[in-house]
């Protein structure tokens, strides 16, 4: 039977499907490259240094015949670790399969049909996805884009008519963080829950933590992908009032974490000295990269993440650049949407990797101004 | 703060939650042992072999630096696998973070607020929990109790008003499979989508399987926590129609399959001959305890799982069996429910473990006689 004319066998079972899950398009993760195609892959913000060998050791160790027994399912050794290293008590701390899970958990905590998130755009691309599964609607608040750091304590707090504000902080894909006095300052003027997404968190200077205690209308999402270097495992978490994560608790996947992922995480966040000195590291490349591409005419957006915004010269068009980076074997992250269209997100890799970034851009430049 | 009495802010944080969500109980996993805890563990259905030595080693190679790496959104190489060992297209296959993962994946594709859902009660009881979450309704289909095979294929077919009824075969916590005719007759007679939660087949001998190319009303959802010892790495499948495939697809997680859960997988299906070594002997061992227990007076349901449901001789209360057996450092399964509590669903462990179990019941079966 072909796939232009679907039998009416087909038709029927689509037809069960749900209306909103049938119009909507789903979520588009960045390009992965193909097993054996050699990129420098500076799109998807993962972290160019390796996990913390003691997590590698423990992942080793930890593959064995336990395998075959259920994981703790509400995974109480990451919960008391994690709980411990930020000043929380475990009832305070979830743990999902990546902060995509917990993202989604908290939609289907909160959030039921037609009614609303509000989120700002650009941000996290995945929110809309998720209000699109859950039948719910989407109040998108328009950014402006802060030239310069202190510039983002200004920004205007959003007070959609929504039930959830996710905020991406520090912003993808902007880079910027905000200030812990402007996440305040939402939680009062907004009167929903605020859901501070800190994935990049790690790579900034503040967070909304030290809002927690006082606020039950407040939950901070990490990942463990970016800063920790495990992409590969699937590891979120988060934290609120313990009245809320007991709800969220009811709602996921019972064992959605598996052993090794419980054993990665708990290894990785017991490791401090590894995620400082691979942090300080990427931090001092991006100082470097991001004065790289000003001294060939970019425009770079402050950032407190480890990826940077940046805006070629006049004249030289986005595209090409990531098209002429690419043609070079250098993935970059290029957003086709109206507002993002100007500009490249890159992420920070290893020093070599961003000297040799600088010298390809160097290169387009030189050739787009000729 | 006390939890009794909680303060005007966390009451506003709860308000913000869905009532369908306060107002569920969450689904409540078996009992899991706390490390250290020297237990005889036959309440989970847990294989009492370890995983393949093919998958150790694959772990233990793949526990390396590209974690630091996004996986393969849609697990390419596990679906070309899956599809190659059951005679599909990579196409009709979808990979989650255990079958609980594929079940929720199926709700959210199918089911909105107010609609239905069916299933036999009893059976697995995350459905109902799955259908709180989504703010449906569930259609409970009373499951009369076969105490023989034979009396299988003649049960009345189930055509409740709901958009998808979930069929556990073989049935868990009664342990019998449904033929694959008398599937057949459920796809005719039922008019919405059928998922055939298929976690313990390939203890059995028949399947969904072959139904799968003439109906795209059908999903089949495997497992590989069971029969492939990898409960502790959360790996499920689906396997349906491409276009009711590529509907799921959107609305599951992207990453949603971490890089090591993907190498287990992919090295779990590839050892046959591992699968069916394992397989043969709790087979064997499932053959004589139940052999055993009917001996001494027990009436034990036929079984396609690797557990068996077994209903103690009269005046000995199946409570009261548990009771025993957990004092003596054996756990089983005890369902509370009406319609569960007069038997124990026993898992399947080692011929070893199998044989220790019987000789505690019947000293629990002569001490109740005495």
């Amino acid at each position: 039977m072909s796939r232009q004319e679907p039998g009416p066998e087909i038709a029927e079972a689509l037809g069960l499907v749900r209306g909103a899950i049938r119009g909507m398009a789903g979520y588009i993760p960045g390009l992965q490259p193909t097993p054996g195609q050699r990129l420098v892959k500076l799109n998807t913000n993962e972290n160019p240094y390796p996990p913390s060998p003691r997590v590698i050791d423990a992942l080793r160790r930890g593959a064995d015949d336990s395998l075959r027994l259920y994981p703790n399912p509400a995974g109480d050794a990451l919960r008391a670790r994690a709980a411990e290293l930020y000043g929380l008590s475990p009832e305070q701390v979830l743990c999902g399969n990546g902060s995509d899970e917990i993202l989604a958990i908290l939609m289907r905590t909160f959030v039921g049909e037609r009614e609303a998130i509000g989120f700002f755009k650009p941000s996290y691309s995945l929110y809309p996805v998720l209000a699109g599964i859950a039948g719910a609607r989407t109040i998108p608040v328009p950014l402006p884009r802060p030239q310069r750091a202190s510039e983002v304590g200004a920004l205007p707090v959003p007070a959609p008519d929504a039930k959830v504000f996710f905020l991406t902080t520090p912003n993808s894909p902007y880079g910027f963080g905000f200030p812990t006095e402007w996440i305040g300052r939402l939680l009062e003027r907004f009167p929903g829950l605020v859901v501070a997404d800190e994935a990049y968190v790690d790579f900034a200077s503040q967070s909304s933590l030290p809002l927690l205690s006082a606020n039950p209308r407040l939950v901070v999402v990490r990942s463990l992908s970016k800063a920790y270097a495990l992409a590969g495992m699937r590891i979120g978490l988060a934290f609120g009032h313990p009245a809320v994560i007991a709800q969220m608790d009811k709602v996921k996947d019972s064992y959605n974490l598996g052993r090794l992922a419980q054993t990665a995480a708990c290894e990785a966040l017991a490791d401090s000295p590894y995620l400082d000195l691979t942090r300080d590291r990427i931090l001092a490349a991006r100082a470097r990269f991001a004065a790289g591409l000003a001294a060939l005419g970019f425009s770079v957006l402050p950032s407190d993440a480890n990826f940077v915004f940046a805006v070629p010269p006049a004249g030289i068009a986005a595209r090409a650049v990531y098209d002429e980076l690419l043609a070079r074997g250098i993935l970059v992250r290029y957003f086709a949407a109206p507002e993002l269209s100007d500009g490249l997100r890159i992420s920070i890799g290893t020093a070599n990797d961003m000297d040799g970034l600088l010298r390809a851009v160097k290169e387009i430049v030189d050739a787009g101004r000729r």
